[in-house]
């Protein structure tokens, strides 16, 4: 987690120094080594950088890192939020191993890691799989109480419990993430850089889309469905009809080998074709997995993206349409690139 | 917000850069002035480093930094979590200052704000004790709803709806956090890097730990409640009168001009002297306000702590005891010191 340091070694290996409280989970979860170190001094005043030292010299010198060359983040990263508090390195991180291992030499290595990222393995589709399963119990919950006078933090909340009280299995060991609900005239700001749960009760006729960005053991969702409150107005009906033919079109488009770019090309031409090729402000998709709604993740599914989609990339496809004032539709899928074409883990 | 950039002038101006569907949440709760970006182009692809360019150097032409000092986080910071996803800068940051604004030198000003962040001005208290009093509401539903058979994860879905839904009043745009509940044997396990919440069902005579850490409009709370489920038996009161007794020792003896570490002693010899020495495994306090439990917040309520208290200050009292096997008990309030003495903030 974020008081973590993971080094991973060109012959596969996986060492991760972690605080000691987190060995249990760790170990249920991941098959690296690990190293710990006592997170709580009482005989001094201590931080992560002082604490990491100890146990970074002691891996440097069981892999024998001296005279080495590192692969270190250089670069701007979105980083997932595994807890109220995450630890940002700053320098300190390129100072602390400066300092502990000295002969070593530092390189970014920023694209390596997100090109590593972007394609999964089939083990690692199992989890975000298990990951979306779970989401999906918050929209079932959620898509069952909908109905007016409600605020828009109960329908948020009662989806947000139905997920937290509902771990499938026992091989999920920690579950975290939020649902948004943006009703009516909220609905349609909704295509922007956070989702945002506001105070607004809903009314018979709104729009009304939640929004989830799940994790189950760090294989993160990006789903979003949008309902009617009573009955689909024939405005609601002809957006969701749109919707639903861009993401037929963005999903046929989708086999190994594609350029990213024509599976938004797909959607966004049939979004045009229904006249509502303005209000698809976004792109079509980015990459998902690791991180909630990173747009840069790999590959963007996006007008003028340069990837090209491989077996095991996963990503969102997220059709929308926003009317100011009025509301805006989304459906967003997590999507898999298969052999031959693609899979929707979130088939719900 | 994380994909915003703040800039301080030294005569108390605050410019902050930020994405344009903040705008509105921006201006509802803060007197910066504000600076907008586009976060999502359909005509390029772009990251967050490029979209930053053309309004940082704007604002370098308005407050003439060409030539200036800047003074920007250089070092390890705990970052508090206001959506799914934060970005972290590495070294993007020192790089786009450098390319943008290259007359400009770049300094570390890491304990400049730290110790900044310690003192709050009376409407940073007032603030902190409105994001308090919203918290209190989910601990309310925790304890109401505490009986046997529950699981924990239904306990802080229970505490966590009653915060969500909530909001005190209007002047609070935006809450979030989190509720975690830890009982019997779970609970012995809470002194620790991560609070979480496990799968296990409250039993009659158990310990249930509540803890939370949420946020109104950026004032972050720090807060532990413990109950017992069914009669408090007679080591949980034993354990009780011994924490209530150094919460109070703790209290009385925060003044300005005392040494934070005098402050952790008076709550540890009454632990000590309760034979209670060795399961009080952390230190008393730590400031809060700004992050959800940083353990390096100023001032350190340590044993070595090297930090004086001032007025202004807020900081959490978190006498507890924790027993392998058995159950852990903490009480964990936000105080803040006052020009004679002390303020509980969390006074429910």
């Amino acid at each position: 987690m974020s008081m973590s340091l993971s080094v991973f070694t060109a012959d596969g290996e996986v060492h991760v120094i972690l605080p000691e409280d987190e060995q249990e989970l760790a170990e249920a979860t991941s098959r690296a080594k690990l190293l710990t170190y006592k997170p709580s001094l009482l005989d001094k005043v201590s931080n992560l950088s002082t604490q990491l030292r100890a146990p970074l010299a002691e891996l440097g010198r069981r892999l024998h890192l001296s005279n080495s060359k590192i692969g270190i983040r250089m670069n701007l990263t979105l980083q997932p939020e595994p807890y109220v508090v995450s630890t940002n390195f700053h320098g300190s991180l390129t100072a602390l191993i400066s300092s502990v291992l000295p002969q070593t030499k530092l390189l970014g290595c920023d694209d390596l890691l997100e090109n590593q990222k972007a394609v999964k393995t089939s083990s690692e589709l199992a989890h975000i799989l298990q990951s979306v399963r779970l989401a999906s119990r918050g929209f079932n919950a959620a898509e069952a109480c909908i109905q007016p006078r409600l605020i828009e933090p109960q329908v948020a909340s009662i989806a947000r419990s139905a997920f937290d009280c509902a771990f499938e299995s026992d091989s999920i060991q920690r579950s975290y993430g939020s649902f948004y609900c943006m009703s009516g005239p909220n609905s349609a700001k909704a295509g922007v850089a956070y989702a945002r749960t506001r105070r607004r009760e809903l009314l018979d006729g709104d729009l009304v889309m939640i929004h989830a960005n799940t994790c189950a053991d760090g294989y993160w969702t990006d789903i979003t469905r949008t309902y009617s409150v009573g009955e689909p107005s024939g405005r609601h009906q002809e957006i969701r009809s749109a919707i639903k033919e861009a993401r037929h079109a963005a999903l046929d488009a989708i086999k190994p080998g594609i350029a990213a770019r024509e599976v938004d090309r797909a959607a966004r031409s049939v979004m045009s074709a229904h006249g509502f090729g303005d209000a698809f402000q976004h792109a079509t998709g980015h990459g998902v997995g690791y991180a909630a709604a990173n747009a840069n993740g790999l590959p963007r599914i996006h007008p003028c993206s340069p990837d090209t989609l491989q077996e095991g990339m996963t990503f969102n496809i997220e059709p929308a349409a926003y009317f100011d004032g009025y509301g805006g539709m989304r459906h967003c899928d997590v999507v898999a690139v298969t052999e031959t074409g693609y899979k929707v883990l979130s088939d719900f």
